[in-house]
């Protein structure tokens, strides 16, 4: 794509407003505009930041078996009444609307009741199980404050995977796999060493749940974390004996205190909506059982902002290789020179038939002007083109004069 | 994927109350689940579908240079009350809620206002026009009466272009070759042959504005149309002169009446919103001007539903080509027999590999509830491996025995 067609450009001023690290980047970047607080559109390169983080988690789920849906923003009070979620004084969060007729309808802040409800037309035998589905769907939170930027908002992208087992033993062998395929979708999203499994409180059906805490100092969660196993525990959640529950000494624990931000989370959620929704499947001796479920959250856009939160720095932002909205920069200066426009235009049109994205500025603009833009976009590979390194016998790549021919073959 | 894996199954019954031909066919094949009138989930096949709409037009318009961004559903009432578009009584379609503070928002029911917003961030000058956006999004309307199944929803996908030009002119050029752009995504989705330009009453900045009309005994509108010159007209806007308006004489017409249903639409807007919102630009002589402005609608899930009235003929779907959730069914009968499972497992592998997309029929079901299941699955290509055919050399493919080396081949 060449930079002189996006319709947006980078801006220095925004709004006083925007208390967050990850809006001010995102919106001086001209990747998201705020229409309202906690509600953001995605522009064009963020709309690609967002789909290469989706497809990330796509491959990841699809790999193992998790079948792709979309479910509805609207939803009917009778879904949500067996599980006692309808209620405002219950759930604090909903957006609630009405029917031309009056009737009273909620946006989905997730999609358990739903999810189940579709499950209860499709499971009848302990042979329609187990069974995964997930989703990218919008989801709508009523929250009284929404000052986190992409982090925390009343309108965000979610990914919600559900999990269908005959049993607890069967469930938790999934939960477990889970732990780690979360961690390699974290890890391919760049965000591996800054995140933690963390041990969270218990639910219902299980003593501990577990969240993906991401380190940083825009986070609401404070963990006390090993880098060495890899592990961590909510603040509030710890005590001297919950990693031995683990099967971790306490003596080969180095725990560090850190602010974080929750990125994903697993859920055992055992038979609660089964039962309230009539889930159930018969057994080989015919009798009717509640199927055990899971829910397993990650916040893609969220991502997104803690990604700025991570990786920016001052006025500079650097996507991971496999999330930014191009591959490649590649800057044109002295673009009054016709070679120097020539050459650049040949290396952009060359990396584009080898299947690499490239953003090229071609704009008539001062250098000084390009690379802050270029700092604020945060494409993690840059090629310059000038008079001075045509001279030099090519282009500019990590700080070197190589050969076009080169580039191509470093960048392939 | 294995058909045994895929959640969904086929089903004979469903509610009698589903009056329409495409839902009553989705919800049969598990394409779709109802979640209220005019509110439907997609399930994995539907959701593939759905997809392969999206990803044909998203090809088609950025090969013209248009740029995807995603907006938001939740609207504030400042962005559409210089339109006149928030009143109720004004656009009585509107789903309204409101954030915990008591403040008042709505479902977009349509884009204009807020793109209109966006640009006016970014555009200032001639040079920054023309700009080209377009997002897949889902709206929300309040329809009194949503009987038509996913043709006519209450939360539907619509992907919505929006085009920003200097004048009428410049304008005019992109408008036009829109025409030809719709009819190309069109004709790609399975569905040109039935489908007509259709010259619809005027707006107030230009005589005709056109829809897509296909034809189809379930639309809401009539039309009357020529096969040959593949023009039409909406029946209540015919008159003597308006085919001659266009060039087309009377009497190289041979009109037919009939039901359609409108799939796309292309307005040009003029300079309504960006008046309205302030958007406009300084020409060469650094005079204000307001921008000119078309939107560009397609009905995502619509044309799903459309293909369906289209394409079905009783319990047997077929859906085009580039559309199907898979390329080719192949089925297994005889599956108790290992030969016949190994073969076809084989084949299946062998497809796959090759980068063909197939569903495979490893279920231990009677052969005629795989056929009607088939059938209404509607994958276009269909392979049979049994018994009988393995005797024969290979497998079945439209009617004859062939090797599976030639099967691949052929399919390939």
């Amino acid at each position: 794509m060449k930079q002189s067609h996006i319709f947006t450009k980078t801006r220095k001023d925004i709004s006083k407003n925007e208390e967050s690290k990850n809006a001010q980047i995102l919106l001086r970047a001209g990747f998201i505009h705020k229409e309202m607080a906690g509600v953001y559109s995605y522009l064009y390169l963020g709309k690609r930041v967002l789909d290469k983080i989706q497809q990330v988690i796509r491959e990841e789920l699809d790999a193992i078996g998790c079948q792709e849906i979309i479910m509805t923003a609207l939803q009917s009070k009778t879904v949500w009444e067996p599980t006692n979620r309808w209620a405002d004084d219950v759930v604090d969060n909903w957006f609630k609307t009405n029917l031309a007729n009056g009737t009273e309808l909620g946006l989905a802040f997730t999609h358990e009741e739903p999810m189940t409800r579709i499950m209860r037309e499709y499971v009848s035998s302990y042979k329609d199980l187990p069974q995964l589905t997930y989703q990218f769907q919008t989801k709508f939170r009523n929250e009284a404050r929404a000052k986190s930027g992409i982090m925390r908002g009343r309108e965000f992208l979610m990914k919600d995977l559900y999990s269908f087992h005959t049993d607890k033993e069967s469930h938790l062998v999934f939960y477990n796999q889970m732990k780690d395929v979360y961690m390699k979708i974290f890890t391919r999203l760049g965000l591996g060493e800054g995140t933690f499994l963390t041990m969270s409180s218990g639910e219902p059906f299980s003593q501990y749940s577990f969240e993906f805490q991401t380190l940083s100092e825009a986070g609401e969660d404070t963990i006390l974390y090993d880098t060495q196993h890899k592990v961590a525990v909510n603040k509030d959640d710890y005590s001297e004996t919950i990693f031995s529950d683990f099967g971790i000494d306490m003596k080969d624990l180095n725990l560090l205190e850190g602010k974080s931000i929750e990125i994903g989370d697993i859920y055992t959620l055992g038979t609660k909506y089964s039962e309230a929704l009539g889930l159930t499947y018969a057994d080989a001796n015919g009798q009717n059982i509640p199927v055990f479920m899971g829910s397993y959250g990650i916040g893609v856009s969220r991502i997104m902002g803690t990604m700025v939160e991570f990786f920016a720095q001052g006025d500079k932002m650097t996507w991971p290789e496999e999330i930014a909205p191009f591959k490649v920069h590649l800057i044109a200066l002295n673009t009054d020179k016709s070679e120097v426009m020539k050459s650049a235009e040949q290396l952009y049109q060359d990396l584009h038939t080898t299947g690499i994205e490239v953003l090229f500025d071609d704009r008539d603009e001062r250098p000084g002007s390009k690379f802050s833009d270029a700092d604020l976009i945060g494409i993690p590979h840059r090629v310059i083109v000038s008079n001075r390194s045509l001279e030099h016998g090519g282009a500019e790549y990590n700080g070197t004069i190589l050969s076009l021919d080169q580039i191509q073959k470093e960048l392939s």
